[in-house]
């Protein structure tokens, strides 16, 4: 990041968001049907490399069923509806129903009135397991000490500790704070770790032994963190920044590969495709699921940030239905605005610009367009 | 262009589109009367150097008469509606009258349900040649084999491949890709081909043997490309660069002047004229002439892009009408806007910098305005 | 200027307009009561370095006369609509009350109908003469070689040549151009001549022995020349340009100051501060006094180039009224938006910011604010 | 600051405001409840570092009491209603009942007809320190000569001398200007005195002895002076600027530190955290108290611009109530859009990027956001 001076002493560097970056086609194309769109993390392979955001108005165990069949890694919120209620479908169906005005103080007291439930959590994934998927479940950075191991144990594959900002080095007066390393190695599966925004920031992420760190703050269409507390990374920069911790790391660590995760900020599939540009192994998306009619939020999007007690830093969003999961990531697709078939406009864009893999596809050359 | 940091080790150009930048006066003017707007290539040679774009809301063989008639090239899609249906004018009137909401869905039917008819191809050229115009056709690279040939052999007098991205270096693994130099050392006639970016892209279309290249993505007003697929270089660093390797391979082919065609992201007069100031020898519009109260569209707009089955990245855009095809051109316009009277505009640039003809014009001073 | 790179070899300066730049306070103070805002060109004196552009929206004989007493130099348009009609009051009522939609045409014809009457020039500029005014009159650099000279003899004090871009070096095949140094010369009165926007252009204007030159092209609010032509020079730049050649020249002339008149982009007092600071000596401007409930527009605002036959470049305005012209100028004002008030304005910006006259100034610190 | 060329000679720096900015996260994260947001100005301490600033529709003798309980330092200002009228209840009511059209004109008379009255200044003061809260009163530079002594004499504890741009040089014609530094020396209380915007004005100010400086024109929401003045120093900038003089001072005073108080342009907590992260010691904030449902402008908000006699720079604006003084300031919040809890807003902030105080804060990262 090159540094520009604010005034004073103070230093900035110039961060840009994917509104104002795009990619460039180069001298050579390629046939959509021969470009590779697999990902792999740890033991899995997925037919996509997109990843369903833990938030309730995106990833139920019914969906996470749906769109493990569709090749999409989600992950169950087990600090949402589902660990708290045992039939949250009538609160889903309230929230979307509810009115904008009064809706963040009906959210706090929702998710406030019920406390997470540990035999809630066992049989959630229990639900998932059954349908024979890969079980992804999140947990917020505060309280990972008491779910993870319970979700563990209970049959996650895959658990991620996911929160605004996330660091490896959390600093407490209490003396009882989460030890990321040693909590790390003591659970049994593969850890998807952040959000991180910064080169420093994820090489400690890295550092964890975690297999993969979530770029970005989580949300876009959803929270606002940027107006509520003044903190924001744009994140092509963002992901730029970590994908080169990755480079780091990789030498440091002799080989080991952390995958570079961007997570949230893509409102469409030209989102999508910048954050691979910019060197993203996957991307965590929630609006563009969010905007499936199948979805478990019926038209609704919120994130962890709304139902905040005292501080919410976001809203719930009333969102257009496009299609099915289905169409949403495969197509085909009615609408011209890059809310459907996001894998198919991966594969348009790789192919318009020749490359065959997503690796290979990091190294495309980009523009600033503002 | 000058490389930009957007983190880590991913380096960026900045890129400029039309919106952003501005032509300067010099110190010298001259009369509107002695400017000249002519535009040759190959061996013809036309009044004016704007062409239409093969559109079926622009071009129909009618309209293709009437626009030859006013110094304009205009060119027939051989994929579109006049290809496809013996007479197509209902579904015209049809895509008009069509509701937002659905247009996507219902174009997407009236383009698949009726295969491309090569006996059509040939009498649409009849039609054509009759009214002794010189005689333009469009093909997409995909489908360039079969129609192109056909066309030649009835007459067309030049062909332009035209495609969102096309590349001198299509790979593909069924081994039956189309070999760009070879096909146009081929066929007969002149071949226009694009669109391209980039420098490098464009020196290895030049190497085909066309005699002009297409700049950008053809279209703008009426598609969605980066929103879709996250794809774009703005419109006047895209024609520079084009420019700079036209300068480029005039010198390694020892002399072959390859015209560079300015396609798309012009919806004004003022556009056309920055997109001349920026290098080009020609202009490929759309929206501009989809808004003439005479054009097949019948005030709506749309392109290839809008119909694609699975992956749409364009919409159908309602235009307001301002004037006939000749007003548009040539004047007088009752519009502030640059909507109308286009050759006008451009021949006031011209003369309000002191030069007479279009490739002294392309050394006018510019300026960044944002 | 700083050269920032379009793409290929294709160079341009980064221009800024007055919304994007700002006045920095420095460390001194001062009463508004001890600002001067003074402004002397050739023999005469005026009490604000104020002009009003010569349109039939803002000059007429009477306003002329009411703005000279308010210390303002207003230039009638001896190609308006004074000098084609003996009573032009019921068309002007027509403008202000027409419709949008039509209003190009109509105006078009009410411009072309009536020629212009050398009689009526000459009794316009008695009836200004008649009143003790330093009377001021326009014309275009087209028409200038006929009515100046009649004006001259009528008794004009100041004779304006304003066009969207007139040149030194007018270049034309027909022979007869306009030799504007000759032509200024024979003059027997002080010309102020314009608009340029760059450096080299304005430095041939004032070695024709031009006493002022129009910076820009004469119009903000009510043309559209960018759109049109795509010829625009941001007026903060334009501004700083022209009067690094006021300095170049009176180093090459031994002193002879040429003075830099901002000409219209000015639409609120903020606007005007920022004219001098950027180096001007006095403000052309228009829209602000159409805003006065005593301007000809009756509450419409239009330049010449509205009225163009061919290529209309501007449209007539509505505009909000605010207050007389003697409020407008020297308030009091009852608006926040910097439309009344305008002499008191600057006096306070110049006070803010420590100065006492307004050459001083022109040296006031500036921060680019976007 | 960086100079950038605006054209000729004229240079300008680039500034930024608070929305071109934002807060990168480092690589350590803390808890809240270890964040420290005291602050301490002369012999005062406060819980928080947020002002009220000195305007009629955020600060009344009851008011201050309230807020002072809360943890701010309110200032009342001296020259407005409290000053001029024994009851401005109907007064507050009508202006927060009054139509937009004519309310500039109405505030403008309301302040007119009742002058100051030194009798009210020592009651009001009276009320407040009745209630055994800190004291701190405001008045303009212009006037500050007599009320000031009258108000240290009533037994104020802090002095605010405030204007848009005050500095500490005031030069004036009649020879009776006010010498800032004899006059704080003379006066028995400590002073905060400004706007300033710039390093050097800044550094002027720090010198007459004055506890802290304001930074920035006193206000955002409601005042207009860069529409009308055309003088803007956008805050970021000048916050980092304004700290940078505050360590010159220090070294050059031997250590004297005097504090940097943001002033205005802060509409969110958001805006607030990134003034404390360009160096700001302490906020002085209008319109987010505006926006209380206790606050005396009863859902307007103003200030002494909107009211000037004849060159009016500010509007009532009207403000939705976000809840009560104490959830504006504390919390709980049900808005996520940065209007409520600004205090927990802050120590997020902190919290997420490692700091456990205000002091240290000032060194976060931050970067450019567009």
């Amino acid at each position: 990041m090159a540094d520009v001076l604010i005034g004073g002493s103070k230093q900035a560097a110039r961060a840009y968001s994917f509104d104002e970056v795009a990619i460039a086609p180069s001298r050579r194309t390629r046939n959509t049907e021969d470009v590779s769109t697999t990902w792999s993390i740890d033991a899995y392979t997925f037919q996509t490399p997109i990843l369903a955001a833990p938030m309730d108005s995106v990833v139920s165990p019914a969906s996470a069923i749906e769109l493990a069949r569709l090749g999409v890694l989600a992950s169950l919120n087990l600090e949402g509806l589902w660990a708290r209620y045992a039939d949250p479908i009538a609160h889903l169906e309230d929230i979307a129903a509810g009115y904008e005005g009064t809706v963040i103080g009906n959210m706090q007291s929702l998710y406030a009135d019920a406390p997470v439930d540990s035999d809630l959590i066992a049989q959630r994934i229990e639900e998932m397991k059954e349908a024979g998927i890969v079980v992804s479940v999140a947990v917020s950075p505060a309280r990972t000490a008491q779910p993870a191991p319970i979700a563990a144990k209970a049959g996650a594959d895959i658990i991620v500790i996911r929160g605004t900002t996330v660091s490896a080095e959390h600093v407490g007066s209490d003396g009882n704070e989460l030890n990321l390393k040693e909590f790390i190695h003591e659970l049994d599966v593969p850890v998807i770790v952040g959000g991180c925004s910064t080169r420093q920031a994820a090489l400690h992420l890295m550092r964890t032994g975690a297999a993969g760190v979530l770029v970005g703050f989580g949300g876009g269409a959803s929270h606002t963190t940027s107006d509520v507390i003044g903190v924001r990374v744009p994140m092509a920069t963002a992901v730029a920044e970590v994908a080169a911790a990755r480079r780091d790391y990789l030498d440091e660590s002799g080989g080991r590969y952390v995958h570079v995760i961007a997570d949230g900020s893509m409102g469409t599939s030209g989102d999508v495709v910048k954050a691979f540009a910019c060197g993203a192994d996957a991307a965590m998306v929630g609006s563009i699921f969010a905007r499936a009619s199948d979805a478990p939020g019926r038209g609704a999007h919120w994130g962890a940030e709304a139902w905040h007690p005292t501080l919410p830093r976001g809203e719930r969003q009333l969102m257009e239905q496009v299609g099915t999961f289905a169409e949403v990531l495969h197509g085909p697709s009615y609408h011209a605005d890059g809310t459907a078939n996001i894998v198919g406009a991966l594969r348009k864009a790789m192919a318009t610009t020749g490359y065959s893999d997503l690796k290979e596809f990091q190294r495309v050359d980009m523009v600033i367009t503002s």
